[in-house]
């Protein structure tokens, strides 16, 4: 696996584009993604019971397991929208089949933004006819700036898996992400898309994709905020003309290794992102009872205030670090829990190790920070990635809606 | 019943006391709770895992339910701190039996502050005997000065039951309360103490107690953290001579009306007091499936960062109060929810109301905010309190450490 240019339009059959529609007053607000032809696809979403008109959508159209066009706008959530929403979001998605000439049944919709707010129809109308003319195979970068809200960089990213296709190329992977606020458990709000032009069927691409998820965007948390618009959709094309991949094989293993290399990537690009964010910040937990409990615990610490505001401090705060895995409903001794940062041994045995407050207090200064902790009552892992919580944080969402 | 001065030593047979013993650098950190016999006691204690080495303590000590003193300090949590810790809140214990000349078993003791730190034991037993000494019927308002930490006033309250004693007196109930930062479910991070001269079996006292925490210090949210030292603790001494209080008579409802009153009082006091909170803010749940759903959707809205930065800026947005609704794993109905604040409607059946923008933002600079949301699924009903979310609650929590 070696990683590669260009994002979402590396696999072959893959165009994409992304314009300015006036949604937001400047930025670009709208994202196309289209597959040549109709890709096998896979999609999981939000498990928020108020889910948006798109999510409702998506979730209706990809019974059919296919699709061959994204259409995403950014500025406006449409959701809590009611019947009108979800006739927006329909409009979308049969404007786009009409522009693009192709079935209806195969665009699917994502939005993400402001919640409550009627979507801005004719606005959106002119910028799909015009995105469609626009698609290009190198498109990726400006779909990845067009669905963006507050994060403050692109995320894309594309690998070369390895797997040979009957082309002259390996099978490639590409994606791109937004998220950066109401980034909770299950599902982080977030749209991730990502293409292949792997040959795979429904079932293992699902599989895959639901494995890679579990471990990677669904251990992201900025606020424990669950939102209603989560989306991550895979579309695979089989334009690399490839041997179908099946369960029990080394290229199924490789192609979710490479997956969930594109997924981890994208979940540190956002955690990194996190409003206010001043740090990336993995919580690895081992030796949990079960992985229910590693999972567990490790969000319980990515979801503490406490925890994240004392990283914002530099402050090697390892009570608030102990109190939220005591608070977590898991499995531990109290007295058992090890604690490093950064490969720091700063708790033994849920006791100070009298490290060097000064040293640590540097060591929390970096850009990337790694807290892992041992419960010491089993064998299984799990890592979460958060950030830590500023007061730039609060700033942002005191104000996001005016 | 009616609210009357003199907090904790408002009840008959009660004294008490606050000093500085220099935990602290100049505030007042210790305090000391004396009945002048021996009072039935019960208490509720953090269901955090991790807990401190006082409410291990309490907990063998309360099986006698019986106490005559509770001594406590601020400034220092004597949480994670092993064996050491639980010998020192001993020593704690043992020095202020001696003092007072009573039962070691009859001493109880909190400490509240930083965590994994140990206590500095000798300025604690030099406090300890001096404070011993000045134990007065006047020393309620400096013991609820000497318990606090981050917070900003004193929470103390009294009230005259209405239940008639055998002395000239109606039965009293007094309590003094900190809290301001590490509030979460499942008995809020706070320290409480509360006083009573009636005569009540042990079995009465701890249920109605129960009752009353479960609809107040339970209901508060500052941060989502939950603290290993949260401890709620009840002495009644019986001074009053009143008929004993039994389950199932119109004093064992006054009883818990009274107490149940005291507890909201405090409660509120304690959100109000958020760790940089500007606000107070209720969440009142309506139309609820169960009480138990009632109350997570409650404390779902309380603990959702978004609602609280989103009234710290005074914007109605209810899209995030329908999300965390939507994230509470209760039974909804996402097209059927009703939201009000303070009284107006903004949201009927999931859609804006098309509210005033401007009425509503100036509606939400008010100091106390009720939001009241109708689920519209059944006839359960809770109210959990909490405050808004600042940059300085940030501020504090990153910094509080060093």
């Amino acid at each position: 696996m070696k990683i590669i240019k260009d994002g979402i339009t590396a696999p072959l059959g893959f165009k994409a584009a992304g314009i300015h529609c006036g949604i937001k007053s400047s930025k670009k607000d709208l994202a196309l993604i289209f597959s040549e032809k109709p890709a096998i696809t896979a999609g999981l979403f939000t498990t928020n019971q108020i889910k948006s008109a798109h999510v409702l959508l998506d979730l209706k159209r990809l019974r059919r397991k296919e699709s061959q066009a994204i259409i995403v706008n950014s500025g406006n959530a449409n959701a809590c929208s009611g019947v009108k929403g979800r006739d927006n979001a329909s409009g979308m998605s049969e404007y786009t089949a009409k522009c693009l000439d192709i079935d209806k049944q195969g665009v699917l919709v994502a939005s993400t933004g402001i919640i409550g707010v009627p979507l801005p129809m004719n606005k959106i109308k002119k910028g799909i006819k015009d995105i469609s003319s626009k698609l290009t195979v190198n498109g990726s970068r400006d779909a990845a700036g067009a669905i963006l809200t507050t994060d403050t960089t692109i995320k894309e990213v594309a690998v070369d898996t390895g797997i040979k296709g009957r082309t002259k190329d390996n099978i490639k992977i590409g994606a791109i992400a937004k998220g950066s606020g109401m980034i909770a458990p299950n599902m982080a709000t977030l749209l991730a898309f990502i293409t292949t032009d792997a040959c795979i069927e429904h079932e293992e691409l699902f599989t895959s994709l639901r494995e890679c998820v579990n471990a990677t965007f669904n251990m992201l948390s900025i606020d424990g905020d669950m939102s209603p618009n989560d989306t991550v959709i895979i579309m695979a094309n089989g334009t690399s003309r490839n041997k179908r991949i099946k369960f029990n094989t080394s290229e199924y293993k490789k192609f979710t290794d490479a997956l969930n290399y594109v997924c981890t990537y994208l979940t540190k690009k956002i955690a990194a992102d996190g409003e206010g964010a001043t740090k990336l910040v993995e919580i690895q937990i081992k030796g949990a009872r079960s992985i229910k409990d590693a999972r567990r615990a490790a969000k319980a610490v990515a979801n503490s205030n406490l925890v994240k505001t004392a990283l914002n401090g530099c402050d090697p705060n390892w009570g608030r670090i102990l109190s939220s895995l005591g608070a977590a409903r898991i499995k531990i001794k109290p007295e058992k829990i090890d604690i490093a940062i950064n490969s720091e041994p700063i708790v033994c045995n849920s006791i100070s190790t009298d490290f060097s407050q000064k040293k640590l207090h540097k060591l929390l200064k970096e850009k990337e920070i790694t807290i892992t902790i041992n419960l010491n009552v089993g064998d299984y892992t799990s890592t979460a990635y958060t950030c830590d919580m500023s007061e730039e944080y609060v700033k942002i969402n005191a104000h996001y809606h005016t």
